[in-house]
């Protein structure tokens, strides 16, 4: 059977665009010979769609649609992710559903069971779980046609009561088609790759697996969609962050291959050059999608906006990303010669604009207030505050987006200044930690020298006030994001923290930054998610309440 | 049977705290005679706990904590909520507990079986529904306890396809006792009587309803415990917006009663006394539970910064809110007038800082870049930017926090300055419509004269350019609420609401300006939630994407 893998980029509630993009797929692959063609969860829609599920004029659009890719599913089936009405009378008013359309109509609906409920996911806000389970032969064939989740209940301890796959085998399926909305982390690949060779060898069928590609604001998908024999040995897989359209040819010699070897989960190693591509197409889908071309963006002489820069004239061409220098009294000439010397390593087009005067007219404006009060955080925020005025002035008069530098370790307890460098319309490096924006500097350079080795050796500096250190406010960052880490991405309190080796005392201070810093962590960006855990929509924390653990 | 019903102001994460105040209502209950004292749905951990209900250490610190006022119980029984574990092998790992406490032990748990996912809840995020039910039997009564949600699966067409009462029903139980987490909005006490006389009616039971009071961030909760008989009239309830302590005793009078009449719920009309006291509740607990104490505010001289610093006075103490007015070339000298004016009606400490030396600072500043081109937006936005940079430097310096004016017209069209007036870390009327604001400050008025009535009769403007007024940008405010009332409240498509009467031109108009502000109230602080539908965690929508309907 001639199966086609088709992976897009599609655009939330944009159903003009999405539909042209599915039609425009199914006559390819039936000019190429395919007899099913599978897009993704909620391709039509667009994957999250959020609560515009709950305006039923969204749903009817999406309805009418569906209907109009059914017309065109002459001599070729497609499975769709698309909403459908709950009509049951009870319950949630939708299901996550595949349609499968054929012969020129909507033939069936396969709908999920297991809604993911957790980090980014909400479900069950909209949908109902589905009750019933059915397959759909075609051509001689039985599919078991699955929505994402619905293969994922791998769990020692199974995170939901039902397994779909157990009912629907019961119909003696020889295929299992997962359409899934799978959001990139640096360790989902591994895990995806390890859910299908599980599902594979437990039901002894080959599994045809389509993903989205593309980035949703903070949701990265990096695409991987793939079929997998009986073994779940990979067979066939589309490109990482890149749409495709591929046919897979499901023969006898998919059925009894010898079983694939297990995956390692390693959840503390971090492939830096997929967290580099993951970021470079976060950048460029926003820019797109919001329909911005250019992108500016304070450069320290640090290298959080070294790495910001570097990635963001990746993702929209040198010339597209503006680099600004606002040097203050405290800045070092080493800073503002490393921020020029990358800005011309990387042709983009930058400035040098003092803030000064601007400067000292908060001080002339507040002195009747302030007169006699000594130097301190008030005057190292309104530093970076200016800066923020400044740049996003030139966003408003230029039509620039600005880009926030933050990385997750600065993020997480809550050194940087709300309105001042927190600023920016998406944060690149916000899941980043300290350690790994490093890494990341260094892979930049991998060819050659754009980041300014100085950038990437001198002790990180924030340069709001005389021979200031990151390291005078902070525990050492190789110290400090192994404890986030624990904290943050492994949930642990402060007994479990303390049990691996770290000083009671460092872990309460580090984790009570964490905590009181909510409030600010609420008004900043969206972060591009490369973690299993980032700050955001994924990780919902009080912000009044007294807890350190 | 004499059972007291327990209303408190917990604070999430605070189990020393919580379970202080737990242990002195026992007692309190216990010597006024009570045989059973019935504390909210998770009084232990108080609500909502959020994602720290992923952290195991949370959960053993809340079992200990609760086994701890279990031994207190001696002579007297107590229900307490509280998160427990699910042990059952599969499923989510927690339950939504109700904890019955009696002869120093933990005795009965009962689950919540509806899980609310929906709005501002996420219940499916951490709980498993609870599968069996049960009666506890006291003193020779046979009670049902339910939480929350469970008796709230009313509507027509029902959310849940399940209705644990009827299950308990079997059990004959002789009284119902609901433990509520049940946020405030301008409806909900009518909805929540309703509720209750449907139960008692369906049910011919008596009902015991304990819900939280206090706000917890955007969350107000306005307390309204009660108790009404079998035919859902209310014969008792407890105050709102106060913590209380009060014993009912349940006889044979509270059972075949007359049925209560039905109560008309009128989804415009919003109860603008009880949206001031929702309101001045949330702000003081916002900063009460921060540890704060101050407030500074920018006064504008128009009507939001009015009615926001009345609210601050009388939540704070009016020595206790800092006004400060920071003119521009294109204030009006009666903006100043009455900004002074409010603020000595309020006997508030006050300033006014001219904005000009630092506005053109950065005018300066910017000049080698924008020489030539026309004053625009861009200046506009400087001149707020410009503002909270001195707001935030004086809330750093002296330790105020800073409030937020934005009213929700504003914040609906983007008709605000991100980094300017949009900061501050509460929003105190980002979910009242402007002509509510207006109904307010009336309010806020009724007695004397402290909000100057030429701030509620003069055309709002935001004096950023001469002659400005909100008519040239937006719609009268009349109109735009009703639109944004149906977009948002009631989320009907642009269609839907033109079939109500209003120009389709400006239907879309007003729609694409909410959704193409998605970015910018993404980065605005958490805002007081007075209505079924607010700004922030409860309306979840993408940011890229395209989509008007």
């Amino acid at each position: 059977m001639k199966i086609a893998l088709a992976q897009y980029n599609f655009v939330i509630g944009d159903f003009e665009y999405n539909t042209n993009v599915i039609r425009l797929a199914i006559k390819n692959a039936k000019s190429a010979g395919a007899e099913l063609v599978v897009f993704a969860e909620l391709a039509l829609t667009g994957y999250p769609p959020r609560d515009f599920l709950e305006f039923d004029e969204f749903i009817r659009k999406s309805e009418v649609a569906m209907h109009s890719l059914a017309a065109e599913c002459e001599g070729i089936a497609a499975i769709v992710g698309g909403p459908s009405r709950n009509l049951t009378g009870g319950g949630k008013p939708l299901f996550n559903s595949a349609w499968f359309l054929s012969n020129g109509k909507v033939t069936k609906l396969f709908h999920k069971s297991l809604l993911p409920n957790y980090d980014v996911f909400d479900e069950y806000r909209y949908f109902e779980p589905a009750i019933d389970f059915d397959v759909v032969e075609m051509n001689g064939k039985k599919l078991a046609v699955t929505v994402c989740e619905d293969i994922w209940n791998v769990d020692e301890i199974p995170m939901y009561k039902r397994f779909p796959l157990d009912e629907v085998k019961t119909l003696n399926p020889e295929i299992i088609i997962n359409i899934s909305a799978s959001p990139f982390h640096y360790n989902q690949g591994k895990l995806r790759r390890n859910v299908l060779r599980e599902t594979a060898l437990k039901y002894g069928l080959p599994v045809i697996y389509v993903n989205h590609v593309g980035a949703q604001t903070e949701l990265i998908f990096d695409g991987d969609s793939m079929a997998c024999d009986s073994g779940g040995n990979i067979r066939e897989s589309l490109p990482l962050f890149t749409e495709a359209l591929k046919i897979v040819e499901i023969d006898q010699s998919w059925y009894n291959n010898n079983p694939a070897a297990a995956i390692e989960i390693d959840e503390e190693s971090r492939d830096i050059a997929l967290i580099h591509d993951a970021l470079v197409m976060g950048i460029r889908d926003y820019f797109g999608k919001m329909g911005f071309k250019k992108a500016i963006l304070g450069l320290s002489g640090g290298i959080d906006s070294a790495v910001t820069l570097a990635l963001a004239a990746e993702a929209l061409g040198h010339q597209n990303v503006r680099g600004v220098m606002l040097p203050s009294g405290f800045s070092s000439q080493h800073s503002i010669d490393d921020a020029l010397a990358l800005a011309k390593n990387l042709d983009c087009p930058h400035d040098l604009i003092p803030i000064a005067e601007a400067f000292k007219a908060f001080e002339n404006t507040l002195d009747p207030l302030f007169a006699g009060l000594p130097f301190g955080l008030t005057e190292e925020n309104l530093q970076a505050r200016t800066r923020a005025v400044i740049l996003m002035a030139m966003s408003n008069k230029f039509g620039y987006i600005l880009l926030n530098t933050s990385n997750k370790s600065e993020a997480a307890v809550g050194y940087g200044t709300l309105y001042g460098d927190m600023c920016g319309g998406i944060s690149v490096l916000g899941d980043v930690y300290k350690t790994d924006v490093f890494r990341l500097a260094r892979y930049i350079n991998r060819d050659r020298e754009i980041i300014p080795v100085n950038s990437i050796t001198k002790p990180p500096s924030a340069e709001l006030r005389p021979d200031q250190k990151d390291s005078d406010s902070l525990p050492e960052y190789d110290l400090l994001d192994k404890i986030l880490f624990q904290y943050i991405e492994k949930r642990k309190g402060p007994r479990e923290i303390e049990a691996l080796g770290y000083d009671v005392v460092l872990v309460k201070r580090v984790l009570s930054m964490v905590n009181s810093n909510e409030w600010k962590r609420y008004q900043t960006p969206p972060i591009l998610r490369v973690s299993p855990k980032a700050f955001g929509m994924g990780r919902r924390m009080p912000i009044v309440g007294k807890y350190i653990g």
